[in-house]
């Protein structure tokens, strides 16, 4: 697959990752292929957490546009960046002025920067931002929002499982989100978005696979003491159980706060919790993946796939036809009542271990 | 970790690969450890599948009794079997008479030959077999039976997924399982059996995890070309998601059967359809996981699992808390009615990408 040379020299004049790999799918009588060139872009900020808020978010947009401009000129068609990617991840603080980042999402700065670059390269474009939410009390959420290859914005789907772990307070800053498991059908193929730590929630992925995704991205910001042994499988796994492509994206580098903070395990207050671990990649429904973007470094994922894999997939295993939806339904619903009794067979000999 | 002279002895003997590891969970403070060692066992046929049926069964209990006297010698307290150890995966001939190896769960030769053998070692062990029910007009399950560390029947499991992909033509034998989602509360712990093909559904494993399950087996029987890609990461995944550790287990060898069938993949008709690629393995709910298990012979995984680990990795990462089961419960239902419409937001672009 070719990139071309404009993307290759920003990458090597702005100092970031780029990789590319293609998935290919079984030839059909019925249907052409249909393959998208995709993007993930994993990047790190570029101000201390103490400059000016106004200048933290600008120069971040300035090196984002850079490589958003080196996936446009590489032919990508539907780009995804990381969660909150305008901002510093500063939930680990529970201090409330890092709210001032959040953005309406129709008509914020990020919101039109990323609709100015859609239109410029056709280009459809996922931006994960930190949304106020101003018709409704000026709430606050966890929003991804989805801009067409036209630079219009389709939609947004807000984040549905709020972590409480280690650093990662941001049930502090806002709550489940309301959205659903939109799809949001794009002018290249069926696109959804599971943010964040929803990746550890099988049901989340299968939410999107119900509704008919073939592409679904998680951006994250995630770091390497809590997570890392966990990365290299959800996804991977959530592209195998739900016959669609995956794109795990996570931040990358190390972010220092102006005020101390604890971590709930013992240690001393300190004033950074750890690196973003980079490492995006794209996984297949067929169990194949792509290596992993930088561990330390911004980064440009390419990736051509061909979404006919997702329906060859399911009329090879079968995931979707043998599913019993309709018993997970009602013992999902037992399970919810107050008065759930667990099925439990009990040996009567349990208690008395020879 | 101790496993005893003869065990190794055994494995030498008896030409099988033996391997030993151990997980740990941090000290608590209102709950001792509780430690058990858990054993996976894979194997190859013994006899030519030409060979009477009585006398292939017995030639395979002779080398597993083997396998599970050294488990048993080296402390091993819940044992699994293979899917359908005791006799070879015809399921890719749609021969009905591969049927007379089906055995009544309670009272067949391999629960004897396994109650046997639980009572001689105060051990816990899982036998999955082609069960034979008769008192329902003689149909047939693929199903798990449990038996106690005193040698009794606790109960059975029968697969709730039923495979109709590549060889594994199941679904002419036996239909979804009528067990729902059992936890065998044993002397030694939480245990629930996820059969084979049901790996693949993320909401089985959750089924067993809701249920309360601390250690799911999955015993399986899957060849190279099919599946191999996705082994490594469906058991893991599992163990991350719900919390619990996963033993899973795949046989090994070749199997050539009598008569000659096609695969449905344009190939000519042949007579054995792949490698059981065995790698068996144990994975934690922390991500951690052992090494495999041979490629190529016959194993017995042991495993030192400190099942506190599991309601440590819920207190720490919260999944069960910020689950949403009720959204589930209604998106499921509606799902499951024929006139679901997927939650879908068209850009009214999209038809015509520039």
């Amino acid at each position: 697959m070719t990139l071309g040379e404009a993307a290759r020299r920003s990458a090597a004049d702005n100092g970031f990752d780029l990789q590319a790999f293609a998935f290919s799918a079984a030839p059909e009588q019925l249907r052409p292929p249909r393959i998208v060139r995709i993007g993930l872009v994993q990047h790190s900020i570029v101000l201390p957490t103490t400059a000016p808020y106004v200048q933290q978010a600008q120069a971040i947009r300035s090196k984002v546009g850079q490589i958003i401009d080196a996936a446009g000129a590489a032919g990508v068609k539907v780009l995804c960046l990381q969660e909150a990617w305008h901002m510093p991840f500063a939930f680990c603080t529970r201090e409330k002025q890092w709210c001032e980042f959040s953005e309406c999402a129709e008509t914020g700065p990020s919101v039109a920067f990323c609709r100015e670059l859609a239109r410029k390269w056709g280009m459809v474009i996922i931006s994960p931002i930190l949304e106020r939410d101003a018709a409704h009390g000026d709430t606050i959420w966890n929003t991804a929002v989805v801009i067409s290859h036209t630079g219009h914005v389709i939609g947004k789907h807000r984040k549905n499982h709020i972590p409480r772990v280690g650093d990662f307070n941001e049930s502090t800053y806002y709550m489940e989100g309301s959205t659903g498991h939109p799809v949001f059908e794009t002018a290249y193929g069926k696109v959804a978005i599971n943010i964040c730590y929803g990746r550890h929630h099988p049901m989340n992925w299968q939410g999107f696979g119900l509704n008919g995704a073939e592409l679904v991205f998680n951006p994250s910001a995630t770091v390497g003491g809590l997570s890392e042994p966990l990365w290299g499988v959800e996804a991977r796994n959530a592209a195998i159980a739900n016959s669609y492509f995956v794109g795990a994206i996570n931040r990358v580098g190390t972010e220092t706060f102006p005020n101390e903070f604890t971590s709930g395990d013992g240690k001393p207050a300190h004033k950074s919790f750890g690196h973003f671990y980079g490492s995006s990649y794209v996984a297949a429904p067929d169990g194949s993946r792509t290596p992993s973007l930088a561990r330390h470094m911004d980064g440009l994922m390419v990736a051509d796939v061909d979404l006919n894999l997702c329906r060859q997939a399911k009329d090879k295993w079968g995931f979707q036809m043998t599913a019993r939806y309709d018993m997970y339904a009602s013992d999902l619903q037992r399970y919810c009542t107050p008065d759930f009794q667990p099925q439990i067979v009990r040996d009567p000999a349990a208690q008395s271990p020879s």
